[in-house]
């Protein structure tokens, strides 16, 4: 699918589908009648209920699980906001494409499938404490790749990303939306020291300064303040909505990416589950805001959907009940 | 391995080994040349190394992942303090053995053998609110069924049980352990409405009432207020000790029987890892007073292992991790 404006974009995103609430239904009488007390697997009955409702089956499966990195490079990263240089998001791509890096064992432990889409990683985005890192144009072609990039065939799509620079950006976004400061969005990244935190806080500040005029609708917001992975998973997140997938969502700059779609409808993010809560520290808020309780808190901050592909042994375990366990019928147990 | 007196157990719990520090400091060492920032997969690190120490190897592996679950009855389950008749807890021993209970599917997800050891469960214990529920020497014997359940050559143990009634067991043992009142560690377990909740806080406080005399020792305190799944489990966690085998422990009911070894040596759990904290609302204090950490929040309280074998696979991802990633040096990653 293209997006031939931000109009039309936008416009898709106000008049999102429904879950499927039959198989919804189907899957909470089932659990009720596995031999557990009710309620007794507490976040997995959720996860297993949640997956019926957006794979459109009261016996859900996860046979086809898929993680989609999406890497950009990032303007921003010239102001010293990373403990990395920017070459770093290239050279993480090549290890990802030679099996190196964490999530390329996670998701082997997962049992999922691993698609990395660099994006232009070779060059940068523009520097939005000078004006908006994508034009319009760029925005809604890196949005439909995202998209595309997303299988109707998948039981379970999990999106992570990598950028040197790009929790800056996040916090950039969240300070676009929420409001407040600088400093209450930033975070140690990669592991910045102080001075180059309050580098970092202060050029999130500048950024919105600088783009004021861009952040009245979320996805203009999303344009100027993101870059090429965040309009990529916005797309995606859209995608995984549209026909319908299950949306497992990594850390901080993926539940960023994905924030203008829940600031343009409140409904917007019922199909994602939030895979963890980052050490990042903006992350908590964020997902506050968000109204989203995130399934794991193991201090992570990896990025590259480490934290969505651990989750998925968690939904295994869940369909695994819903689908495996005798009910009390059938095991002869009291009730 | 038996032990023919409380004395000589006490003895053996107070003069415990040590890990493995070498292994765990090489495995530290590993980490930080991984292609992440340094911390950046948060307690996916702290597992590695924690297998490292545990398992006595700087390259730790889960080619041997044992899950256990010990099931007994309760004199106590007279009192109406349960959702669900003792006649339920071999009930689903018969359902574990047919494969139908959620423990039987969480340990095909995490690739675990299930073992399940029923404790003489068509006999209740004696009702501690009239006495202890074990004798010294039933106490010892369990205990000892419990260790030798333990195979060294495991790779890492996951403890669990099942037992009606056993919450109401469990926080008999933290008000016996930690003090306060039946209120403050009573919970609904299984379900309980509010007039058995307030029954069975009633219940909890008059048992450690009537074994006031044996709360000074942690041992004679467990088997008063324990019982069979409890001293086994307790049995079992030495052993994980002393072979060594690193060891998850679920839930609430898991983490009570183990407390005594904290009581009795202030580093005797330090083998172990907490799964996760369950719902039930006594879990929470309890790991607190234990210093413990739990590794998930899913809002479970299922018991039967099952908060233990979800985590498997987090550990499962730990280890594929620190054994396959590559280092910055492999992978020409700038540090």
């Amino acid at each position: 699918m293209t997006f031939a404006t931000l109009d039309a974009l936008r416009d898709r995103c106000r008049a999102l589908p429904a879950g499927d609430d039959m198989a919804a239904q189907a899957a909470a009488a089932r659990q009720d009648t596995l031999t557990k007390p009710p309620g007794s697997l507490g976040r997995l009955e959720e996860l297993a209920i949640w997956l019926a409702r957006w794979q459109g089956r009261a016996a859900p499966r996860l046979d086809k699980v898929e993680i989609l990195i999406f890497a950009g490079s990032h303007g921003v990263s010239a102001h010293g906001i990373s403990a990395f240089p920017a070459a770093v998001t290239a050279q993480m791509v090549a290890n990802f494409e030679a099996g190196g890096a964490a999530i390329n064992q996670i998701s082997k432990v997962a049992g999922a499938s691993l698609k990395v889409h660099p994006l232009a990683v070779e060059t940068l985005t523009n520097d939005f404490t000078q004006g908006p890192a994508l034009s319009e144009a760029e925005f809604l072609d890196f949005a439909a790749r995202g998209y595309e990039a997303v299988d109707a065939d998948a039981d379970l799509i999990c999106l992570g990303e990598m950028g040197i620079g790009n929790t800056t950006v996040a916090a950039a976004l969240c300070l676009g939306l929420y409001g407040g400061s600088g400093a209450d969005w930033v975070g140690r990244g990669t592991g910045v020291d102080d001075a180059g935190l309050a580098r970092k806080a202060e050029v999130i500040g500048r950024a919105v300064e600088v783009n004021r005029d861009r952040l009245d609708d979320p996805l203009t917001l999303l344009a100027a303040l993101g870059g090429r992975e965040f309009a990529a998973m916005f797309g995606a997140a859209l995608a995984c909505r549209i026909k319908p997938v299950p949306l497992l969502i990594d850390g901080f700059i993926a539940t960023a990416a994905l924030a203008p779609l829940a600031a343009l409808n409140d409904d917007g993010l019922a199909h994602g589950i939030c895979a963890h809560v980052s050490a990042e520290k903006a992350h908590a808020e964020l997902l506050a805001r968000l109204g989203k309780r995130p399934l794991l808190d193991l201090a992570m901050r990896l990025g590259e959907g480490s934290g969505a592909g651990i989750a998925i042994n968690i939904a295994r375990a869940a369909i695994a009940c819903h689908n495996g366990m005798a009910t009390f019928a059938e095991a002869g147990v009291s009730e």
